[in-house]
């Protein structure tokens, strides 16, 4: 019998969700749901229905859990919650500090419920966190680094496309490779922001905008562009389609580390991603989480959890015989 | 209140895990047993007894977690089940084609003494089976690699060793860098055992030796070298000592997988050690999965479990609410 997914929310996430259940044999997709007209939402998956999203709750006793796909900073804190107390839910809440609070609430939801709920699933937060856990219990006297990319910020994209003049834009954040070669190196670097990335802009100018003065208003935004050494690159809308449509990213989790009586060895722990699509990887780390929601759920497990709480054979489809024989 | 650790066994890597305690707040080594006379057994930590591996029964309730620091080829097999009737206890076990007769007999034995038996702990298996498991769970349509090295082999350095007409030998393990970056760009390539792994042998000849024959023996030894393109240096007892004492290691796991609904994204997941000391990182997995023992077993737990089995929270010293808070 397999594990049947509905997908609250169909843009990138919802639809990477979906590709990942495809890959997944021990998973179905129930249904889809959206705030928008569900006629006018085509999905991949033949032959499964489009729902509304307030009509979720009807699907109460046919779903096992309940993928959210919405944003952090509006859907999310309210949809998980909600959605905790009819669904067992996965979530990928990022704003790192609105977590324990996001926590509480979801927890409360899911125990009121009777339900699991796991927040934060992904790669940052999600497998970067587990990483940095690993790493910091194995080696106790060490430092961490995390670098991103190279891949697109929406977030930055979206700050440029906010500047008047400019029609459309892509910013890639970059990591700076001497400064992961120090760290790799076991130097031990203190790094400031300008030290550890770079970031590039590909614009796309209206007409008749001033080039010039988009450029300073990019390189000296704060927050977001003054505190980096910033590329701005003018193209035309063609070349943005073509070159710079997709969503790469990823990134680096170091911690090196002394062990020894007098710390006289060093380790260097490294995890990396190097993804082609950013919400695609996401959506795949959100559905083996599906399954440990499922099986722990079926244990009679409720609350809120995070990927520090899960075994991490709760997320393969093979058994404890198998992973042991097999991948141990 | 801290966890009183007692060690089983003091070679390299009953030392490591003495250091490790150190860096752990929560930790106290309580007692140091050895199949030696105690009297001979000089440990690093003041004021903690050594004692003889026979009369450990007698710390049977001064002791919250025994760390079992022996051999797996003859040592393990034995001491593992029958110190779990006893103590909550962590292995190394890693004769990877034995681990299922192996956690068969410590689970009968932990659970008949009603603790907690931890087996297969330390970087392979252990972090990187920890490593293989979450990749493929994540990436379900995609190839795994395992690199080792660069480092010493302990099996490889004792078969040159065996060789007459060697007085002492260092081999190492070194990845192909040309099928790692192949990996890494995403060419899925199909690797022999020759296209993935070269050895280097450092070798000081017995007086009168003949180097000529020794070069052969190595490079023509079935299941060490036959399979591999080996090099074999030689070089004086002083340039082994000076050069070539320490016992590094490390290594790659990568998997590479598709998503999307025909496939058309790649993704690259990189997990790599670099240690400077083999035994002493070993010896700090072994230190973090004593907490973990530790905590279960005060839960009520009984039974073995292995790496898979385990919530990465247990690792570490810090509460859910701290973690949530500083490391998601």
């Amino acid at each position: 019998m397999s594990i049947k997914i509905g997908i609250a929310g169909y843009g990138n996430l919802g639809r990477g969700v979906e590709c990942a259940i495809k890959q997944n044999p021990d998973m179905e997709l129930a249904a889809v749901f959206t705030r928008r007209n569900p006629e006018s939402v085509q999905i991949l998956t033949e032959g499964v229905p489009v729902c509304r999203m307030e009509d979720a709750g009807e699907w109460k006793d046919r779903i096992d859990v309940m993928i959210l796909c919405g944003g952090s900073a509006t859907d999310l804190p309210e949809q998980t919650p909600a959605f905790a107390k009819m669904f067992n839910v996965i979530d990928s809440f990022d704003t790192h500090a609105k977590i324990p609070e996001h926590y509480a609430n979801v927890d409360a939801a899911a125990k009121e419920g009777g339900k699991v709920g796991i927040i934060s699933v992904g790669w940052d937060p999600g497998m970067f966190s587990l990483n940095r856990l690993y790493a910091n219990a194995i080696l106790p006297d060490g430092k961490d680094y995390t670098f991103w990319g190279k891949g697109v910020s929406q977030g930055h994209s979206d700050a440029v496309r906010r500047i008047e003049g400019v029609k459309d834009a892509r910013q890639y954040t970059i990591p700076v490779e001497s400064a992961l070669e120090a760290v790799r190196a076991g130097e031990n670097p203190e790094l400031s922001t300008r030290e550890k990335h770079t970031r590039e802009c590909f614009v796309v100018l209206e007409e008749g905008a001033d080039a010039a003065k988009v450029e300073e208003e990019i390189r000296t935004m704060p927050n977001y562009f003054a505190d980096y050494d910033t590329t701005v690159h003018f193209i035309s809308e063609e070349e943005l389609q073509k070159n710079h449509s997709g969503i790469p990213h990823g990134g680096f989790v170091l911690r090196s580390g002394k062990t020894g009586w007098n710390g006289e060895n060093s380790h260097l722990i490294e995890y990396s991603l190097k993804l082609d699509s950013n919400p695609e990887f996401t959506s795949c780390v959100l559905a083996a989480y599906a399954r440990a929601a499922y099986r722990l759920s079926r244990e009679g497990v409720s609350g809120c959890r995070t990927v520090f709480d899960i075994a991490p054979a709760y997320l393969s489809e093979k058994s404890g015989e198998e992973l042991r024989k097999m991948m141990l």
